[in-house]
């Protein structure tokens, strides 16, 4: 297999859509690269210490321009980078060819079916990578399942997103785990961040993008209310619509009510939603049986990480037929329960994540925080090489901070510094009233 | 001129840049329609009555979904219909086609040059209209200095926008204006509608697909603040951004500082703004001495009527460089006098609205009610005919209730009604404390 | 009738509840004139020109500290002022005091009964006025109806607030005004400050005080859509209330739907709303029928002028027990038809204008501008003096830019001037795309 | 010591203001609690199970309604309570007498001085508590510098605000500690709630009742973006303000900055802020330096646990002189350094937790949270008494979970609720892409 790859990669080491898109990528990563002045600030430094020197990274990410500047990045810091799609509908085409361009080993297109996409994931297994890197766990469940044996090269992972934390944890609980992970995602220069502002706009984006509908007057259903819940949630609301959120926990759905928005049950929402977005991580949030008690013209988006959300299969089962009107917006002609005639309901980017097949996901500036994130995941685990165990694990809040005042700096936001006796008065117990 | 109108009319009567595009526009339409309600069951009304029998109807609007339904309303009528486009970057070609097919003497593509411009307004000229509608008043101003023996056949016109019915006022405030004008703008139901909800989320949507840029935590400057600048400043905060507002009248400086925004002159505001939006429908709003004090990486957009808001010319010249790095996306490369360094400056749909040039215009929803005040207001005109000044009137109260009621019915909302004694109350003064 | 009321006016020319809390009614008009100081700064400059001289102003007004500045400035004009309170429940004792201590002909106290209340307007008109200043037009009715000699007297008068202005309009459609009223409300500066931004904090201010309720994760039912609604819409949802709007015309049903608000009638709203407020200067609009179907602990609040608009009678009349638990907040207990056991409904401030009742009216800033506004109406009847007719005027737009002006100036708020360019550019309509 | 105590128990078994205030204090105390109804269900439940009996619970707490009404739980559940207040300008002195009349031994009344302070936390210990209640660690410090004895007696103790958590875990890493106590504050329906939600309001509402202030176009400093921070930041904002926030850790700073605020050091801030509120846990947040820098009529508050945030001795040092002008309001006339003139600066409060001193703390909504919080709290230390180390715990997630759940239920929202597949999905970690 290693020499067929070392062929593989001489030859042409990346499949791409189309190679002449390379002009416009690179135009775009220029763009990107101005709003991630401070990852790009931790690319000098890491070009001049190369602690990747000789390190294999091996990537499952949305192949994006900001995915493309954390490529930059970790090959500044001498890692050889391959990269495959973390998800079907997820790449810019003219950002993996401007990365094959630049020779990394980039596979992937918009719109690449689910055997192009486990045969990706294995171009980048075949590297035999020393850290994994993540959106969603499938490099990490793959090399589990099918390449066990590559494992005792692996230093460690990253993982980017909720989902693929969620997935992680129940490894670690199950033993199966074999590797340390870090949980990217936890840190709070991510999750509090990319989660809950990126998510909040692209996922806007993604549905104006797709159906060009006006958020004002428009009551807005929002599954979830986790980080991205009540990022898109603010926004939703933020752009003139009145919100209703569903949840399954309590203490999520008490703060959704305390934030001003409604709290229901999704049988009771589907009647009065106008758009419906999902963002819990979890499958069958919108069944058929929600679908059939829809008002005509609803619009449905998903925002979590896999398309088992909404469940397409079952609504096309339901559905008289079906129709593509706009990019990626399809529309599926249900009989009205309610009245005999015929209704329509929408939906978005297929039900995958409706802020990458709709739109250009996550703004640079979150993914820029995000994959300091990442960066630091690295250089933790090659700085505690051999002496992690196969758990998931949190960076230290050191790197938070440091991520934070890295931003702040470029954003040319200064701040006030505790005095001597000020930070005396913290650390004391003694005074009182 | 009258034959060789209807030979062209007959052979070929539309300018449009790809007739194969007008599938995809005829899905828009319906999609359109969807959203607009209201406007249709108007339509079937007309359907039935008829009143623009044998009138024909010259528009001068952007070409999109939208406009393609007030067109096929119109037509429905009665109405003989030709139509160019109000602007050089807000024409969909894909609509253009659509109604091409559908038989409309349609002339525009996107990007059309200035020359094509006016001799699309000729060709509606051409169909000698018995009444115009306008966006922005070219037609009116075309026929008023060119084609003044057509002005005897028009009964009237109708205007759609803010910077149209200023300078209609100054026709009338010279006695220049030669026919009647309804100032469809000055609706409640459009230019409390279309221009601050619609203005509000076009123009960040436009914003967005030209960069990616994200809005949070961001440092937004919106130039003017009436209407539009109301919706656009208060859909930026919704959108996590710190608003900066610059007026030049004491009143709405008053209402944007009240509102929780900054207000100050443009030269400090330069300094300060990340994204620059202009909503004045005056020109040099920004200047190459703006320029000069902001920030690399800023971003400029217009979403006032004509390009002249913000000085593209004279910034072209203060540039080094200019690159077209994204979709309507122009990067400025310019000399950064704080520092010496260079800078850069992007500007969105080359100074154009932005809404229209970057994205879809204003979302189907409000435009249905701005539409069915154009519609209205050439009822308004047969019915008046002939006993109208030359004037710019404002149509009764009365429109905008029976509007407003029409979009309540189709979103379902229901109202109070008032008691006889609640009427007798409010007619009676002689009751007090 | 003279020679009694300058006896009394020698003797103890007031009525208020201690002229012992004349202390801290001074201290409390000092603290307001730090808030109006575009207010005072337009005394100065009464001071010097005594535009007022020899003229006798007669005043029904909110005996607030506001006011007071009013009076001081009306003062310093030269005119000598006499002063009701408008509403039984609005005076501020202190201030009263105060007044009264500088001399002042002050009638009224917090609490005062009918008899009371329309015996201080009969002291008012008592002395002869040349100009009315009404807050409800209860002194010009009174006159109309009581007093029509002293009319011949009367340069004109000044109308502060919404109800007072549809009163008069009612008057003048009836040919019943006698003479000419500037219709202060009207003014942008007015109805577009106050109404707004200072019946919105007010009211929740009011309410609060009287409950203190916690305003997030209630739902807040605002009846009536005008500007005060819609400050007070906005300001609950500024607090983090759930916000459900009852109208009964279609434009403002329109506007707040698309604002993000649920809009419906109020037998539905009452069931859920948590707190209903009214604001639309009509009768009924919470009656008993709508109060049988609220939740136990539902809190009701007017805002409207008069105590019309909860049926504060019949909501007694249904009542079992009433009871005044806290500071002018009252619990009714009333059988729970839903499940035949009792129920608690409180009405705050007895239905009177719940921000003056119950908490200190609308803050000196925006008092201030609409106190700019009264001064300017007195000036601009003296100088119409005679060439008005008996009609509702609206002062010119001038006004309003001036004091807008002047209280941006006090503020610090500098804005942009137009060049002579963009005036040309604003008053030609040859140029166009 | 024992005796005395009972002797005093017997005949005056409290330190009140006025005991004929009982009358009002149990009306607040009947309206606080139909705001507390899933605290008053808990009480109802240990009423029967009295898991309390036999215990002594000693509390140093806001003596508000709130607080009564979990006094009332605790005793419902068997035990014995003794309270002094936390604050010397917290106490609602109508509850103080109302508990003192149910035979509560209650100490405290409005402005206590720092002698009565300290003397009735003594009262409170001398009871021999089992379990200590604090807001802030008073009689935790107490007991432990001066009491050692007690301790042994002491099951363990309760801490409400981060103020005394952070105190505590201070002590814990000094192994000063010598009994278990439990965060209450961590859990998050008291931090994400009370801190958030109730300091949101309570503040805005302290400063507006002690200054009657319009939010709307003001410049608001917050310093600290905590919970408490942002919900004060949130509110402001939701009032009109326009919002300056000061930090010195990274990440809040950024959040600020991405929540779309300003951020800015304190010395930036002074010069621009119209109001000043302090939440940042720590001394000399603004100093008389700061306030060198300010405008006249500036208003300073803390809503901070001490009242060393702001600088008052040092101000007050700094100032020509000092007056109350209104209800705990104090103007302080200091040299302007500007001008040479003079200028004026509020303080509300005195400095100390303004929603206290000037307004009746947090809405009784979310203190019914925070007081479950306690319940539980106790609870757990019953029931695992002697199993406890000498460390801060903080509650399991279940107890935030149940909260939050029976908040819910008396707001009547209901929920959706995973279904088996849901379950085992979230569980597994094979089911990719």
């Amino acid at each position: 297999m290693q020499d067929e790859y070392i062929k593989h990669n001489k030859m042409e080491n990346y499949n791409v859509k189309d190679i002449n898109l390379a002009d416009q990528g690179l135009m775009n990563l220029e763009v990107a690269e101005r709003n991630m002045q401070a990852l790009v600030k931790m690319r000098e430094d890491l070009k001049e210490r190369k602690p990747f020197e000789g390190l294999k990274i091996g990537m499952a990410l949305h192949v994006t321009k900001e995915t493309g500047v954390l490529v930059r990045t970790l090959q500044a810091g001498g890692a050889e980078v391959a990269i495959a799609s973390c998800n079907p509908l997820s790449t810019q085409d003219d950002i993996a060819a401007a990365l094959a361009k630049e020779g990394v080993s980039v596979h992937g297109y918009k719109g690449e079916n689910n055997e192009d996409y486990y045969k990706y994931l294995e171009n980048v297994i075949n590297i035999k990578p020393h850290i994994t890197i993540d959106d969603g766990c499938d490099l990490v469940t793959l090399i589990h399942t099918k390449y066990p044996e590559l494992m005792e090269n692996i230093i460690g992972g990253c993982e980017e997103t909720t989902t693929g934390v969620i997935r992680l944890r129940a490894m670690e609980k199950d033993n199966a785990l074999k590797y340390p992970i870090v949980a990217v995602n936890d840190n709070m220069t991510k999750h509090l961040m990319d989660n809950y502002y990126g998510t909040g706009q692209s996922t806007l984006d993604g549905i104006i993008r797709s159906s060009n509908i006006l958020f004002s007057g428009k009551t807005v259903v929002v599954a979830g209310y986790g980080d991205c819940g009540k990022g898109v949630s603010m926004r939703a609301r933020g752009m003139g619509a009145n919100v209703i959120v569903t949840e399954v926990a309590s203490f999520p759905a008490l703060q959704a009510k305390m934030d001003g928005f409604r709290v229901m049950p999704m049988n009771e929402a589907a009647k009065e939603g106008d758009i419906f977005i999902t963002v819990t991580g979890d499958r069958d949030v919108i069944t058929p049986e929600h679908v059939k008690l829809m008002k005509s013209g609803a619009i449905l988006a998903n925002s979590g990480h896999f398309d088992v959300e909404i469940d397409v299969k079952g609504i096309e089962e339901l559905s008289k037929s079906k129709r593509r009107v706009r990019h990626y917006f399809d529309e599926y002609v249900i009989e009205n329960n309610l009245n005999g005639s015929e209704k329509v309901i929408y939906i978005a980017g297929e039900g995958r994540l409706v802020n990458l097949a709709s739109a250009e996901g996550h703004p640079s500036e979150v993914m820029s925080l995000s994959f300091m994130g990442q960066v630091s995941a690295c250089l933790y685990l090659v700085e505690n090489k051999g002496q992690l165990e196969n758990k998931v694990y949190q960076l230290p809040d050191e790197y938070d901070d440091k991520i934070a005042q890295a931003q702040l700096e470029v954003m040319n936001v200064t701040i006030d510094e505790l005095t001597p006796t000020q930070i005396e008065y913290l650390a004391s117990w003694k005074e009182g009233t």
